[in-house]
């Protein structure tokens, strides 16, 4: 029998362990975590993203903070707006709603935002930390990929992950996030040369690449487990449908385990945001570990 | 016939650009880069190299500037240094020579070096632009490997690499340098399953792991260019040898292109060093990009 790796299911534990973590702080230190959100300009679907992330963190019994610049503002407001939220003691976290209006370099104002409160773990310092082992601020929707394997295979170690893809948001960082679970880990792409059968080789195949159902049934070693990162929506019979960038009705015939699209990874991201807000807050304020 | 790829004659041959490129900025622009050096305690080895890299820069045509501290200089002073060093606009390379005292902080040190002037390579934020796939400086190790892989083969787009090996100097960068040349990385370690295996598939196969030989000459495949970063020191027959991690003489048999040790990746770090030093310098300077 295939697992289906539910999302939805580990993103509400996620969640829970983040409140009681939270609760814990309070009773014990007094302290709300906080994140602020920036967001600059109209863009619907941002509203709609940095709505969803304010209601979670206060679901989990955190602070949100929103600011919300005119789509006109200049680079330099964005820059000290951050600035003002590192030098605030009171706020844990912060994210920058990308994408930031043309005129904004997003390289610039991610690259002001403190690496201790840089929530997403967008900064070049936190990629930097990732690279060299050390304790950092990871980006969500890479953590949120691993945590799901986990729970199918706890000790990932010796295993070998395959990555296709390679963003710096995803591909990237998942690779070096499976190098610390103690995987043997292949980077693919494009210009893989035969990509079916580097798939095949895989014991955890992770897909981001953003084309739907380019991991084929075929491609996947019997019993290997498959992490979908894709969310591609597409037009099928008429209907509006999001797929993965695994061909999922037949990839699980030979997968142990998978991530459905929707419900597999997408509802790990938000978890993680406020995963890395609680720990942020913990380490800054010298908390020790929270167990989340 | 098996190219043993000659580290000596392309680290001349970079050094000769690099002297013509400095060359160039002094009758152009009237800059002379210059490399500035922090020494700590009175490690032997430490002292010989740092006098290598002295008369290597200057033999560039660069200025070397050596500053010494004692053994039991504080962690504050090296910082307040480094600091000195940063602000100075003439200098356009630190380089913190490791190890440092025990009572000194490495991290601490290294990271307190501005990124632009970072000619090791070595701080969170370079590691970092190097996994975003940004503009930075790139450890020497990494980069005079793939630049001796060029030597014999200039376009690797598309090549299977296998690193074994995933420390923070070495291996890490390297696999993202490779990535970066559009090769399919396997990254590859101690917990790998079957390593024999893994370093079958590899059209360049990289070695940096620090154990003597460990590579056979039988896990070459047929037509490989095979990269040793490897140097240690073994007794053999009564002798002191340098050795790489690469059965050289059973691996030169199946290897197109080999690396030797010593002199291969070895003559390389300091070439890269002194490369580093007028890429920033001209960077920095904004002068413009060089050819080295």
């Amino acid at each position: 029998m295939t697992t289906i790796i539910d999302g939805k299911a580990i993103a509400a534990d996620v969640r829970a362990k983040i409140a009681q973590a939270v609760t814990a702080m309070q009773s014990r230190h007094n302290v709300q975590p906080a994140l602020a959100v920036v967001l600059v300009g109209d863009d619907p679907a941002s509203h709609v993203y940095v709505r969803n992330k304010g209601i979670a963190t206060e679901k989990a019994g955190m602070k949100s903070i929103e600011h919300r610049l005119p789509v006109d503002a200049a680079e330099e407001d964005v820059v000290s707006l951050v600035r003002d939220l590192n030098a605030d003691d009171t706020v844990d976290g912060i994210l920058v709603q990308l994408p930031l209006p043309g005129h904004i370099s997003s390289s610039r104002v991610i690259n002001e935002i403190d690496p201790d409160k840089d929530v997403d773990g967008l900064t070049e310092v936190n990629a930097g930390r990732l690279i060299l082992g050390k304790e950092g601020l990871v980006p969500c929707t890479p953590q949120g990929s691993v945590i799901m394997a986990k729970t199918v295979r706890p000790n990932l170690s010796g295993l070998n992950a395959v990555v296709v893809g390679r963003s710096i948001l995803v591909g990237k960082p998942l690779s070096m996030l499976l190098l610390a679970e103690n995987c043997t880990v292949t980077m693919a792409h494009s210009r893989t040369a035969d990509l079916p059968a580097v798939c095949r080789e895989a014991d955890i195949l992770c897909a981001a690449v953003g084309i739907p159902r380019l991991v084929k049934g075929d491609w996947v070693k019997k019993g290997a487990i498959v992490i979908d990162v894709g969310i591609n929506r597409i037009e099928e019979q008429g209907k509006t449908r999001l797929v993965g960038d695994v061909d999922f009705d037949a990839a699980k015939e030979n997968a142990s385990a998978i991530t459905p699209v929707p419900g597999g990874v997408g509802p790990m991201t938000i978890a993680c945001l406020l995963r890395n807000t609680v720990v942020a807050a913990a380490r800054r304020r010298g908390l020790g570990a929270v167990d989340v």
